[in-house]
Order: C-alpha cells, then structure tokens, then sequence
C-alpha cells in the first residue's frame, strides 16, 4: 500500500494511492480517516492526486542518516569503509517533500545529490533485536541526502552540511508492501535533467537495514515518523540552480525537487 | 524573569519563578497564561516549586551544539582549535529536565560530563544579522551536553554518542533577564558529587554567542524553544551510576542529575 500525505484547499491529510504505476496522472488518494501509524481506515473520498500538493509522506522528529554504507561510495570520496556504521541527523526543518523546490543554499558553491533509501518508522521503539526490526517499521520511502559538500569538507560535524533548510527532500509517498529482505534488494537511481548520475541496488548496502535499525535504536528512542536514511551509491556530484533531480527506488517511485536560484 | 516548565497532578505548564535565590524552599511559581515565546499573562495561581516536578524548561525541535568552542578543551582531548566554528545536533529525544535521572547507556564505558551555557531561542528566526541576534534570544539556561567518549572516538559523525537518550539535560529555567554581553562573561562549573571538576567562564569561548545565531542561521530555520548549547570548557571527565552531576551557570542556577545503573 502507498501512503501520501497531502494537502488540499488548505487541509492535511494522509491518502492511500489507487491506481497503477507512479505517474500522477490517473492515480487517486483515498483518504485516511486517522494516521497510518495505528489502525485506519479508507473514508472513500477520494481526490485525484494531480489536484493535491504532495507534502513530506511523514513529519520525522529527527531523520537518522547513516554514513558511507556503500564502498564504491566512500570510496569516490576517499574514505576508507568504517569499521562501525556511523550516524548523523537531518533535522525536521530541514525535509521537505516532492515538488518541493530547493533553493541554492547561500553558504555552498558545492550542493550535491545523495540518493537515498528511506526506512520510515511505525513505532516508537528503543533496542530493537535484530529479529523483530521488520516490525517497527512503517515501509519506505525515496530520499535525497542534499549535502553542501564544501562544508562538509570544512567542518568536522556535519550538522550545517546535511542540515539546511531543503537539505532533506523526502517521498513520493510510503511503499508498506515491501518487505525487509525485498527492501534490501531494491535498484536505486538519481537523475539530474534525465541524466542519470547513480545508479545502484540497495544490497551494495554495507550494513543491512535490520542491522542499522539495532545499531540506532541501541542508543535512542525513535518515534512513529521517524526517517532512517541507509546511506548513499556511487555517482554522487554538484546541483546547480536550474537542475531537476530526481531519485528512483524500484517499487517505491521517484522523487524530484528542482534546485532554484535563492530569492 | 525565570521561566519554568512543570507537572503538577498531570498538568503540565509554564510559570514564572518568584522569589529569591535558586533553592527551591521557599521559591513559587506564578503559573502563565498562555506561553512563554509570545506576550502572557501571569495567572495569579502560585504553586511552591518543591512541590512540583520541574520539566526540561522548554521542549526543542531540535538543540544544535558547537563542538570545541573554548580553547582549553579542544586541548584537554588533544584537538586543534577549528578556524570556523562546527555543530551537530542532539535530538528532541535526547531532552531531559532538571533532577531528572540518567541510566548509563548500554553502548557506552565512557559516559562524560561536559558543563554548558545553553542560548534558547524566542522566535522562529533564519539569516539572522549579528546586530539582531539579541532579539532571536527567549533566555538562557544549563546543559549539560553528555557525551559517549568511546563511542565518539569511534564513529566519525556523533549521532549515537552525543544523541542517545537522556543525553542532553536542560535546565532548571530559562533566566530572561540576562542580556547578550551578561551572557558571554558568566562562571560555569560542572561538579560531581559535590567535587568541582569544569570551572571557566563563557567568556572564554572561541565563537561569542552572537556569532554561533548567524553561523547556525545561517543554514537553517530556529524554531521558538530550539536550543543552542555553546561548548563546554575544560575539565570533562567520566560519570559513574551513583554520580550526581550540577551544572551551574552564575545568575541562571543549577541544572542536578544523577546518573542510574540501566533497570
């Protein structure tokens, strides 16, 4: 099931997507009555889903991202593969959703792309065992990790570098049918104005899912929202304003933010 | 004027501290219509602090803390002074209040104090000019920005050392009435069981208060009640369960919390 979050004529609400494929045209929400956190169900309204805004399919209170989980990337970058995951935060004012426009950030000259699989978290949950990870989580979601990376290389924590406001584009909507091991073989693009730029598949990933949800969890709660993001491919490279990206998960749908000229 | 946050019967609220010194005997809250970031009204209704459960005295999105901003401390952990300054985040999650107690975490043995001055922010507020700074600012109080030792050591970006649970207390108020250049010359001390172990001054940081707002701002939008914590100075070293840890900060108070053996 692919769970939207949306607004129209100045309401929110969360929709289940009817309909085939990932194109808007053609495809419906039905709209929730409650949140997708806990049981729901349908109203039967429904409105097409070329007449809504897409919003960020979750509000996180924090967005987990997980550094260099994938070798060809850390190595394009040359890192070596660190022995433990390591992690980092994006904070809520920094996602944004699909459509979203980004403006060029004022303190880069070197915004890049990070394509990302996101886990979105069902339950609040805290040390998760490695056999029960599957069970806090709500599905996935498509996610771009929008790093200034002249910063990045600049300051040693990364907070200002993979925190702005935009830095954390987040959708279409939540894909709940797939599965853990489904969802760790997954094929995983980025496009900038139809150019592709990275492609690969989520079982590059160093650490698994499972994994990352018991090394996070270890030390803090998450929350019904919460966002994991499982690290980047190879191909990561410069935006400029101009440029329309555009992540692609395999089963999920794609993601696309166009980079403007800050106003 | 100093603001808390508090539970009494399962109500939760904001009021003001009446009375003098930071002994709780014989202090009183005047309970606030309303809230603290926009004008209010003092209710009247006056509740004794000790009879109340002092809250984290607001509830941040997010806490934004500057890594290495007093020279004696980067030195202490053998780091270099960084030329610009560096911040990571803590998460909403990682929020404690006053007399709060902190289970040693189970991924840590190495658990460290470190004593800070935290600016919380009135406004929601980006790009923010030094020369308004001040205006951003609801007040002032203490932090303590707990830290994993090891675990930092370890993994390159800090989420899980510096973001677990309980990792980051604040409190016992917000004090209002100290302006920016009273706040960037204040004795902060960290004691352990009544033993003093961090004792400086704020005006021993690298990057003033003011800078640290535009420098944050700078990419990214703070909500009314986010936190900024400014470096700790030196004398960082290890807590035990058992330990009791007070942060104090001249003209705010004390911010007590004792760290438990995990249940």
């Amino acid at each position: 099931m692919r769970i939207a979050r949306f607004s129209i004529d100045g309401n929110v609400a969360f929709g289940v997507v009817e309909g085939e494929g990932t194109a808007p045209d053609g495809l419906v929400l039905d709209i929730i009555k409650g949140i997708p956190f806990a049981e729901f169900e349908r109203s039967g309204t429904k409105v097409p889903l070329d007449k809504v805004r897409l919003l960020p399919p979750v509000l996180p209170s924090k967005v987990v991202a997980i550094g260099r989980n994938y070798a060809e990337h850390a190595a394009e970058l040359g890192h070596e593969v660190p022995d433990v995951p390591f992690a980092f935060f994006k904070p809520s004012t920094s996602v944004v959703g699909p459509g979203d426009r980004i403006p060029y950030p004022s303190f880069t000259a070197e915004l890049h792309h990070e394509a990302e699989l996101a886990v979105v978290i069902g339950r609040m949950c805290r040390e998760v065992p490695r056999e029960r990870a599957h069970e806090v989580i709500l599905g996935y979601t498509c996610a771009n990790d929008l790093t200034a990376r002249d910063v990045q290389r600049a300051e040693k924590q990364w907070a200002r570098a993979k925190g702005f406001d935009g830095a954390c584009p987040i959708g279409p909507w939540v894909e709940t049918a797939i599965d853990l091991a489904q969802a760790g073989d997954l094929a995983i693009t980025c496009e900038v104005n139809g150019e592709l730029r990275q492609a690969g598949r989520t079982g590059q990933m160093i650490h698994g899912i499972a994994d990352l949800i018991v090394n996070v969890t270890e030390a803090m709660t998450l929350l019904p929202g919460d966002v994991i993001l499982t690290g980047t491919p190879a191909g990561v490279g410069p935006l400029d304003p101009g440029d329309e990206v555009a992540v692609s998960i395999e089963g999920i749908g794609t993601l696309t933010n166009k980079v403007i000229k800050r106003g």
